[in-house]
């Protein structure tokens, strides 16, 4: 890694004050993985019944790490459970060392916290193809035991970092039949990018008590509709996790009924999304693709991808240029059903295309002016149906040849 | 458009000499469509009989003209024919009028010609979303008329050009049963890419004898692996277009059997395919992809477009940095199968991993002086099956930025 790059322009103003979590606690420490002098290893201790939901990558290449979660999730809640984090190396592209190295951390973390390995869940991000140092991991374990503290999650957040330009944090209390359960997540990524130095991970935690299959299902259900729909530059991580995990120490109970939990929820996730678009690469813009009016919410989602992933529709945006012909362009190559004579777009507030032609109220310099902002909306109406999609992403700057060109260090 | 941009460093050394193709000739003029003091039409008159074959971009917001030619492609060849081609404008997502400017063009030029309409082809490229002045092309056909000469292919490539570097000319000469015909081709475009300034368009011209049917299956399969395996920046036009005339004029038949025309046509095909790519916007790397041991050739492509199309690892390219790691990342986000086991990667000559892990002779130092070269090849066997691709593509650079991030003017 060269220099730390400069904070986002697009980051938020502090870490938020964040709810704490009954039945979770966490520790971190120096390890030196890869870093120097720098948190790289965090350690989340989760309360004896806790449910553990995951969404992963689905990359044909995903890491050793994945593997074991992917394995491990759905089990019975018994006992307590852990989450070990490990930034500055993935552990990917490492053949059988990889497994390897997965089940000596989390079998050491199991002995050490007296779990069965089968509960202890494990992620690693930054550097791929090098084989994970794991001794230095687990000769912490002991220190890390002894530090764990409910209050630390902030410190969590730091620990997980890689290429982040701010540590990213999320919370919510919701109110259920007149008591209150709690969510608190972290996340770490500058997009969904590349696998050496910036995967997405993302761990959620409440005190909520919810069986493992309600859980799994909300989680996989808004996954869809939050994660899933951010993109920094359409590049997939071999290592992204999500796992998010109920301790049930509020002894409210949520059920697959419980609608404002999900709301919460929810909220949670798409905040911690939008933070991870906000620490993309280089990124001076905040861009929302609208899509109304396809054929389904498939075809809605992939008009929305098509836009987002564009290189020049996000040159265009970091370039303040109300370019509406390069929509047109993402919306023609997508693959879902268009129509170019029914199609409208907006730029924000301002109707710039109207069913297949230039607006007969477009004004160049408003829409110039519109480009300015930070946040930038595009919306695409198709004119065929009831589909709808949101999507978010960043603009494609220089800053993001700067950090991508840079030589590995 | 901004100032001119510098020649691509990827350019050859100058426009090839192409050899005469007998049966056309061409006409250019400066008709002022949208650019000043160059010209920006050029006319090809086709010797009766031609047989014409094209290929256009899938897009489903395609332009105008492109719905034009798809109409006409296929017709029975009698009398001559004639493709006029404007740059500055692309006549695109212009509604009911983008019809009507193709049928005022090609109606006019079959009227000067004394051809049927149906035999008119016409292409438009430039700016999109305004409507095509087609007063100011209609006005010159008279004096391109006069001008017409089998000698002006060169300043045929010149006109058709908008944000291209350098003109792009390709040319071969076959010999079948100790005859000759000649094949001479030309083409636009700095990527698949922007709809407003840079669709890619190519004209191939041959004196050979060929029924319309053949000549049309010819060209699609060719396209396959010529034109549909390049890329600059995974955006696709909406006015992509490709088309071939072989006028008969040499008196030489060809039939489904003839070997070697189809391999001059191919090399014409490829030629003008990596000029492409060699003129990509920002380019200074030239890069072959190629993939072994997919498990269908289909899948192969699949791998090598999801590699070539990274923008981290174009941006790795542009940084000389033998990344590898993210070329793990392209072939698992990529939807085709992969054992990451058995994956094996080669820059160049150098094998940098072996069955999914780093391979035990790889010297960083090595791979990154090999990065420094300006023709970079970078090669994956999968380890499953016969399936192989090749594709073509450069890097992503500060100078792609500097042209798409430009506002329009």
């Amino acid at each position: 890694m060269g220099a730390k790059p400069p904070l986002s322009p697009l980051a938020p103003a502090g870490f938020p004050e964040l709810p704490e979590i009954a039945g979770v606690s966490f520790a971190t420490t120096a390890a030196g993985v890869r870093y120097k002098d720098r948190t790289d290893v965090m350690l989340a201790s989760l309360a004896p019944g806790t449910a553990v939901a995951g969404v992963f990558t689905r990359s044909a290449t995903r890491s050793a790490a994945v593997l074991d979660c992917q394995a491990k999730i759905g089990g019975a809640p018994e006992g307590g459970a852990a989450i070990l984090v490990n930034s500055g190396n993935a552990n990917a592209f490492t053949g059988r060392r990889g497994a390897e190295s997965v089940s000596a951390v989390t079998g050491a973390v199991a002995e050490t916290l007296g779990l069965p390995a089968m509960r202890v869940f494990s992620s690693s991000t930054g550097v791929i193809g090098e084989p994970l140092p794991h001794d230095r991991i687990t000769a912490c374990l002991d220190d890390l035991k002894s530090a764990l503290s409910p209050h630390a999650i902030e410190t969590a957040a730091h620990a997980i970092m890689t290429t982040d330009t701010f540590p990213k944090g999320s919370g919510t209390t919701i109110t259920i039949d007149d008591q209150t359960v709690h969510i608190a997540g972290i996340a770490k990524g500058s997009g969904m990018i590349a696998p050496d130095m910036a995967t997405m991970l993302v761990y959620i935690f409440t005190d909520a008590a919810i069986e493992q299959d309600i859980l799994q299902d909300m989680v996989s259900a808004l996954n869809r509709t939050t994660f899933n729909c951010i993109t920094v530059d359409s590049d997939t991580s071999t290592s992204d996790t999500l796992l998010v995990a109920a301790t049930g120490a509020s002894g409210i109970r949520v059920t697959e009924t419980s609608v404002g939990f999900m709301e919460g929820l929810r909220r949670v996730m798409l905040d911690l999304a939008h933070q991870v678009v906000r620490d993309g690469e280089g990124a001076t813009k905040f861009v929302e693709v609208s899509v109304t009016g396809a054929a389904s919410d498939a075809e809605a989602h992939l008009h929305a991808k098509s836009i987002a992933n564009s290189p020049l529709i996000k040159t265009a945006v970091a370039g303040e240029d109300p370019n509406w012909g390069r929509v047109v362009m993402a919306v023609g190559k997508s693959g879902a059903r268009a129509d170019r004579d029914r199609l409208s777009i907006w730029f924000g507030d301002l109707e710039v295309a109207r069913e297949g032609f230039v607006s007969p109220d477009y004004d160049e310099s408003k829409a110039a002016a519109y480009m300015k902002n930070e946040e930038i909306v595009i919306h695409v109406d198709l004119g065929l149906g009831g589909g709808t999609a949101r999507v978010w992403t960043c603009d494609l700057t220089h800053g993001y040849i700067d950090i991508n060109a840079d030589y590995r260090s």
